[in-house]
């Protein structure tokens, strides 16, 4: 395999949850460059539960996953070869690597990290598109105020623990929902939020009325299902919700149907549903803050590292059932 | 009863469907006069569906209904004693009358309405808060672009049928969803909708999809449950929401599970959820649109009338389920 590509690609649609034979693992040749290309052996690949909807055929923000193709994704690495001056040979790079070794990117989508602001890996979670998101979801369309009860599920998640923190900084109280004892002690403990309420305690909706007595301005929602109706029946008047992402739906065959409605119009509430790909331009913003923030201290983040490309189906299917711990990396090699 | 006044007050919260037994009528003596204060004798009541949610003894935007408390609603009627000079006897105003032959005002609640402007049951409608409801949320919150495609539900009922022929002004293509081939005629043929899809047909969801070809761009949605769950199935990127009323689920025990949170996601919606109260100094820059539409012809308007304040209970109940045509007013003497 050596000087080999190698390639995980989409075998099947997933029918309900993504199982490991979903995914064929393929050896290929590496590719030719074109002028303006920069060949890019990969380290670090960042897993996402937005890939789980790309996997389905259906109507969306992009053209689904075809049969036999590879599967998308953000990834760091060294150019190895290349025919594009900003992109040097032996740069380390942040770029749409998709689940393979080896990758071509252009100037136009990637870019050079800059060692001084943290280590590579960081440029695929908290200085990256994971952090991006949580910043523009909750400061560009939820906009907390002070004071503000913000809840944020999927909270020791790779976006969720940045949008807590974020809000924190902002001056909120901030009350996170996640799954299990282990997790909601991280989210309180190590990242500062005040109070974190797991969601599979049997009295999970008394234990987030107990933690909201003034109900939750801001909803920062990565989950659906359940636990988004539970937060409704404790939204507040003109709440915002920031709708990310719907994990717990991703794989259920059958949509749950949230019942919330009536707390929707009741309370005047806003959804802003949004996808990070749209706000390219934003990035440079949310970037300036979280490199800050990161460098003080005020984010903290954890990384949850499966090693090697053959680990990646794998490490996944843990994540899309809440089995991972922080940002879900495969280090490739 | 001459001199009297007759009131209808909610006498149980509603198990589901709004009955007759829900509610008293009784005989009360006149008010008697404070500085500031008029009484008016009501000629129509306004019946709207935002009543029923306040029946049920749940958190909303305003505290619910007491037992024994006077059903609250808009009316107009004329001044038959003043203690407020802004309001002279003889002036036939506006205001929040209620569910009752006489009911008292002040300056700050009423406004006393001009003859030019139109007859004075169109206060409570096209040139009143449903007027205003429709504009609010098309024009403020939805903002439809001109050739954009707009769905507007509930769209021969008072605020639908505004909604859309605002839409309609403002160049969009507009689709209607109405129950019944009577109504959905009246939206097209006299409203000048574009297309009214009957969502009682057995193939409203494939009539819907051939309706909206390009998607759906803004939805001003009155309606709720499974008419709102086909419409997301059609929703567009970037849509919008302008979330002014559930009435398919205002008298249901079991609330409707809404199945398209997916599509938000995917599509990035944005809904707005709004109760007009909120917005009082919207009322001028609405009326003012509104009053010279009206007067031009463009937007017309159909009143149902029920006479008599003893036939509001069933008046009532024949608009919850959508067995009224047009705004639904109770003629009070």
């Amino acid at each position: 395999m050596s000087g080999g590509n190698v390639q995980v690609r989409m075998k099947r649609h997933p029918q309900g949850m993504v199982s490991p034979g979903d995914f064929d693992i393929v050896e290929a040749a590496l590719p030719t460059l074109a002028e303006g290309e920069a060949l890019v052996r990969s380290r670090y690949l960042s897993l996402d539960p937005y890939m789980r909807p790309r996997m389905d055929p259906l109507r969306s923000y992009v053209e689904p996953l075809k049969l036999g193709e590879l599967m998308p994704g953000a990834g760091v690495g060294e150019v190895v070869e290349s025919r594009e001056p900003a992109l040097p040979r032996g740069a380390i790079v942040a770029g749409p690597l998709g689940w393979q070794t080896h990758g071509v990117v252009t100037r136009a989508n990637a870019r050079v990290l800059d060692p001084a602001m943290g280590p590579p890996s960081a440029a695929l979670g908290v200085l990256g598109m994971t952090g991006v998101t949580a910043h523009y979801g909750l400061l560009k369309l939820a906009d907390p105020k002070p004071g503000e009860t913000v809840v944020v599920t999927a909270a020791s998640g790779a976006v969720g623990s940045v949008a807590g923190q974020i809000a924190k900084i902002k001056g909120c109280r901030v009350i996170g929902i996640a799954g299990g004892a282990d997790k909601c002690r991280y989210v309180v403990d190590e990242l500062g939020f005040d109070a974190c309420v797991d969601h599979r305690a049997p009295d999970f909706e008394q234990q987030l009325a107990q933690a909201t007595p003034d109900y939750v301005d801001v909803l920062f929602e990565n989950v659906g299902g359940p636990v988004f109706d539970a937060v409704l029946q404790r939204i507040a008047d003109h709440a915002r919700i920031a709708l990310c992402g719907n994990i717990s739906q991703y794989n259920t065959k059958e949509p749950y149907g949230v019942k919330g409605m009536r707390q929707l119009l009741m309370h005047r509430v806003a959804i802003h549903a949004f996808v990070i790909a749209d706000h390219r331009d934003y990035w440079p913003t949310a970037l300036a803050d979280l490199s800050v923030w990161v460098r003080e201290g005020r984010i903290r983040f954890k990384e949850d590292i499966s090693v090697g490309l053959r680990s990646a189906p794998d490490a996944f299917i843990r994540m899309l059932t809440g089995r991972n711990f922080g940002k879900q990396l495969v280090q490739v090699e």
